[in-house]
């Protein structure tokens, strides 16, 4: 079925213990579109500068990623992050952050993508999130992502968006700020009482827990991996493979969510092996169900 | 198979957002008899003071836990700790800490325990550790608990344990410090050669990594609990029904551990539901079993 995103398209400078990645691709829907097409087609919504260095078109060429939605805005400057990591790699700090065109107007969802329906809105104002959505007809199933400062300065925004749609995905820190509980399971009943139908708590190298509003719940432990070049993008790869993995299939039954959080997990680790894409373009399908299968073994007992 | 136990017996205070518990009965011996008591008889050894006001034969009245390793020193004080809990249970602070007794002599194995074939010994410096199991005629399997002051103070006396010993089971800070390394898979290999053959990684909340030296690894995300009243325990009771269900089995290959794994991980969240020994003195063998069975539903995918 149609896979809609919506998110930044980033240059990114990024510092982790493993080297510097100076102005490379980045951007959460850069990310998600790339672990989702291992599943499923993309229709892809973002918009940059005239300055922006990169050919998505070229980059994304042997992936069904359908750019109709990628906006190049004349007189507007790309967004732009940088970022360090330490040695413990579940910890960043933001260098620098210029939002440029993400300040501006959101990009337009052409109308061929109108009838998208599964949908995810990656971070960004949570009224953006909405107005986004609001540009889509009937979506079956909609998940967005949103982090701290959303939460901290525009709290009814973020409730009235999750009121319009079925899942959200996000942060084990951002989850206890979100619900106002340390414990994750009750901040996770918090959240769905907010009105959503799932909510996938991540918490990077410890893994995500997955609940739903009929009480099913899924604790599944991150891949281990010893391999971790930068973490920039995780969060957006495993969202791109967990909605992936539903429009595949087309459903969002609790025991096909199971299965799309640990293809998200398992594609999440090969995502944070090298800097920009290079983890994710560097794999097929065939390692990704590889994975799969192994993670399902070292949890067995 | 025989499971001897050495370790502290204390007089608790323990303060968390619950409330306060004062004066209570702790330590790591006692919780560790009782949560390997579900699985097998216990042969306990330590020592209090004449101070002492807990009665272990009374409290373990209903358990098969073999008191005859325990002293009561005339002149020697009772170890005593206090400690508080934050909003984040998985971090805690020491208010006062009375070695007492624990810093003179350690208890003598009696004789009729020194053919036990599975061993644990609880953390303390490891030249008690190795003086104690020096005493044990010829273990089959023998695990340690260490913490951070003997890692950074008695590094070479924790590597000549090591190198005695099958098993290692340590929180996942103290196993950073120990490899020098912030990856936990990796910190777990350069832990296995210090010369053992099983490590077990606890991550509190995120559950453990257990990796042996044929290069067999078992992640398990912990039991998911919304009533955590005490933590204090916890790593001794998963220490104690890990090893009560190895005696109980009688084996130690991987597949037996990663079971033993899964006890030791519910039996820690009964633990913690109570302070001192509330939790594990009011459940019943099948509700172990019943959990069990659950935390193998909550990972299944």
């Amino acid at each position: 079925m149609s896979l809609l995103v919506t998110g930044s398209i980033g240059i990114d400078t990024v510092k982790t213990p493993h080297g510097v990645s100076e102005n490379c691709l980045g951007g959460s829907s850069v990310y998600f579109a790339m672990a989702a097409s291992f599943f499923s087609p993309v229709r892809f919504v973002g918009v940059v500068g005239t300055d922006c260095p990169f050919d998505l078109a070229e980059i994304f060429a042997d992936r069904d990623i359908d750019l109709a939605g990628l906006e190049v805005r004349a007189g507007s400057k790309t967004f732009r992050w940088a970022g360090s990591y330490f040695e413990d790699m579940d910890q960043r700090r933001t260098d620098s952050l210029e939002l440029n065109v993400l300040a501006e107007e959101p990009p337009r969802v052409p109308d061929k993508f109108k009838d998208s329906e599964f949908v995810f809105l990656a971070n960004t104002a949570p009224y953006l999130q909405r107005e986004l959505l609001g540009q889509v007809s009937n979506p079956r199933f909609v998940a967005a992502d949103t982090m701290n400062c959303w939460i901290e300065n525009n709290l009814e925004d973020l409730k009235a968006l999750l009121r319009k749609i079925q899942c959200l995905i996000i942060n084990a820190d951002e989850a206890k700020l979100l619900a106002r509980h340390h414990n994750l399971i009750n901040a996770a009943e918090k959240i769905l009482d907010m009105g959503i139908e799932v909510v996938v708590i991540k918490k990077g190298e410890s893994g995500s827990i997955t609940c739903n509003n009929e009480g099913d719940r899924f604790i599944l432990p991150a891949y281990p991996t010893t391999g971790v070049v930068d973490p920039t993008g995780a969060g957006d790869s495993f969202a791109g493979a967990f909605l992936g993995y539903l429009a595949q299939t087309g459903k969002a039954d609790f025991s096909t969510l199971k299965t799309a959080v640990a293809y998200g997990t398992v594609v999440a680790s090969f995502a944070i092996a090298g800097f920009s894409l290079e983890g994710l373009g560097s794999i097929k399908k065939e390692q990704i169900d590889k994975r799969l299968k192994e993670l399902r073994n070292l949890i067995s007992f």
